[in-house]
């Protein structure tokens, strides 16, 4: 059986059924991680496979499958390095929250993955752990800063991964690596136990290679957390039961203006109003909308992590400056330069987006947009440093406003480089995105596209 | 008729009865003014009255009430200072939404009232307007911001008023006046049109003679405003119908502990023992608690208040620092300097202590602590810097956490001073600290009490 054709969803019902053991999966994803981690380097530790056959209950909605963490989330007794020197040797007593429910859920972790230093960066080019390649095109960045785990679904090294997202870092490798990531509400999904960049912006959310998979692993990871101080109490999400509900008469926002098309590369925007076409011939009704005022929440978002990241680290970047990359280092220093009073003004721009955004979302299911207005970039080289600092221009609005945002492939560029589409909507509809995100994966066949070297790999 | 032995809800019954009429009540009210405004210096403006008989409807809630107006609050073709230099000559061409919406309920404005200068400072003592005296004893502040509001109520020159609340500044002069000021929960009470503070901190909200009159008040003031990016879309609250709810088996915290206990007057915290035991005969059930943690949360809330106002404030603490008083021009440049790192920090302490009080009022129905450790400070004079800055002590933290907080008349000092008892609860439960509140008041007689300078005047 090809394993690597189903999506985690198949594979947990043939698991499930006892068609295939947990180990089965297990070993399938390990061989994907020794063919393609040294090439790729999507893991800074590769877990041992768990010796004891577990338990087959079938009320464990992850009953074995094989899932990939970043490496901010803290894993009991297994080091936890946040990409960074200072925390090389860190190995945590605890497990993150919501890596005890995807225990609990069946799922085993198979590694933990390749970051962009403390996830201050979308390149991945990590100067500790290594540069985590693209494996559409080795010589370009899978995006970041959760680049590790969208390689890991990419390829087949695990079937779901954790990533975080504070300024587009689960959304931004789900595009340039051709699978789905989801971002949730600010709130939805505890961030207890995993390293801050910022306790504002941070969201913790899944990366699969389908919608309905990013579906099942919110149901896993959200819910509140009393002991995380942003957890925020809400009925409990039903993500999957109505993934497949009709989107006729649904109204849905297509951004325009320029703020949107004065980067982005045609193919891009062509692969995205394509895809407001699919969705129209099911029913939805399409509007231009423009967005201008996005630039103003993406500026504020920039600053925000900056200075949020600079106060967090404000001893490490008193204490050891040098043991930071030159790039995340140069951040933290501009974050503490900012005063008070800059960071005010960013707050209120928050403040005054998301009422903005509350209003839009009055009108409309949901808004589409790229998720990036570039394909991947070239991890070194001319200009490498000025692309990549486009890559956020699309996400980092809806980490100011906490709104859920899911990417989903929409194409190819000339170059068979991915295509990300973005799905967003009001606070806590995570099934709106998710639903509008299934009905666009249905209809087309960008998700079974598969990166040449896992092809040639067979 | 005496009038003023009556609260607001009594006139008002009165006057949709056409017993009294709305000029007869505007004359009582300015026949207080000129009695009293001259030596106690409440009012920047006094209005004339309304010549128009305005028509006697029995849906105004407000019909004909004398209402004063804190002078942060836009008015419509009437200058609007901010008790400051900067804003002498503004004159407001639309009514800030609250005042919109005492107007269409019947209310009249009788003047706006003296506040510390941009309400940064809670004595009143204004540069540019005069100092505001306690009506108690006219060498003490009546507290600020709100102290011209709540003057105007403690001595019948209004029947109701309007304040800001950003450190205290509704609650503080309603205690050190003798009268009842409530705080409600942030988001409630729509800030557009009323001179920012801070962005994140400040509340509008009522300063009355008795409980049931900041209901009233509170019932007309409330609601969502799409224009005010802060205001929160929440069910429309009944806040008197269930003021004469029984409080029996109520869990009720006392405050207690190094926090409440080190600066405050034993006489203050005898009063405040004492109410507590008057709400036990009525069968609530009274724990201690220790409220340590306030301190952490008052420490932030100050900080939080300086930084925001000098980001507001930003352009004309730069072009003509000489135009501020100087208490508020070294707060405002204090607020300046702060780094995004120090409010950083002090933003994660509003999020933890919010969730602290969360799980708090999960157990608790309220809380119960003094609204000030002090009586009211002489205006000058030794100490009477340093006893100032007490006076936020208990209030601060209760605006970082944005939760719905009264002050009640509950006794005197051995000088005749008035001491005020918080009632604070959860978010949105303004019906529950207002039935606790009435509930005391109901059985005792503070509320009845008149400054001297009123009794003498007869």
């Amino acid at each position: 059986m090809n394993l690597d054709s189903l999506s985690l969803t198949d594979q947990r019902e043939l698991a499930k059924s006892r068609e295939i053991s947990a180990s089965d999966l297990a070993a399938a994803c390990r061989q994907q991680i020794e063919r393609f981690n040294p090439t790729l380097n999507a893991f800074i530790t590769v877990l041992p496979p768990n010796s004891d056959e577990m338990p087959n209950s079938g009320s464990m909605p992850l009953y074995g499958i094989p899932i990939a963490v970043k490496d901010l989330y803290d894993t009991k007794g297994v080091r936890t390095t946040g990409g960074s020197k200072f925390f090389a040797d860190y190995v945590p007593s605890e497990d993150a929250y919501v890596i005890q429910k995807i225990k609990k859920a069946g799922g085993q972790i198979v590694g933990k993955t390749n970051t962009h230093e403390i996830a201050l960066g979308v390149t991945n080019n990590n100067p500790h752990f290594g540069a985590c390649k693209n494996p559409w095109d080795i010589t370009r960045t899978p995006g970041g800063s959760s680049g590790g785990s969208a390689v890991a679904v990419a390829t087949g090294m695990s079937l779901a991964a954790l990533g975080t997202d504070t300024g587009g870092s689960i959304r931004i490798p789900a595009a340039l690596c051709g699978v789905v990531g989801l971002k949730p509400t600010f709130g939805r999904v505890s961030l207890r136990g995993i390293l801050p960049l910022s306790w504002n912006l941070d969201h913790a959310g899944p990366i699969t290679r389908k919608v309905e998979d990013a579906a099942l692993m919110l149901q896993v990871m959200g819910g509140y957390d009393e002991l995380d101080p942003t957890s925020v109490k809400t009925l409990p999400g039903d993500y999957s039961s109505h993934l497949k509900d009709t989107l006729k008469e649904r109204k849905v926002a297509l951004a325009v203006g320029k703020y949107i098309e004065e980067v982005s590369d045609p193919e891009i925007l062509e692969a995205v109003y394509k895809a407001a076409k699919v969705l129209e011939e099911q029913g939805v009704i399409i509007t231009e909308l423009n967005v201008d005022f996005l630039w103003e929440a993406a500026q504020a978002n920039a600053l925000m992590t900056q200075a949020d990241a600079a106060a967090f680290h404000r001893e490490r970047l008193q204490e050891h400056p040098d043991w930071f990359g030159a790039d995340v280092r140069q951040r933290l220093e501009t974050g503490a330069r900012f005063t008070s009073s800059e960071y005010v003004l960013a707050r209120r721009t928050q403040t005054e987006v998301k009422r903005r955004c509350e209003l839009l979302f009055e009108e409309y299911d949901v808004l589409l947009l790229p998720t990036v207005p570039i394909p991947a970039p070239v991890l070194e080289g001319e200009n490498a440093i000025e692309r990549a600092r486009l890559l956020t221009r699309f996400t980092a609005p809806f980490n100011l406003t906490g709104l859920p945002a899911l990417s989903v492939p929409c194409g190819f560029t000339k170059d068979e480089l991915p295509i990300g589409l973005q799905i967003v909507s009001r606070a806590w509809n995570e099934s709106g995105v998710l639903r509008a995100g299934f009905a666009y994966q249905q209809a087309t066949e960008w998700h079974k596209m598969k990166p040449q070297i896992v092809q040639e790999a067979g």
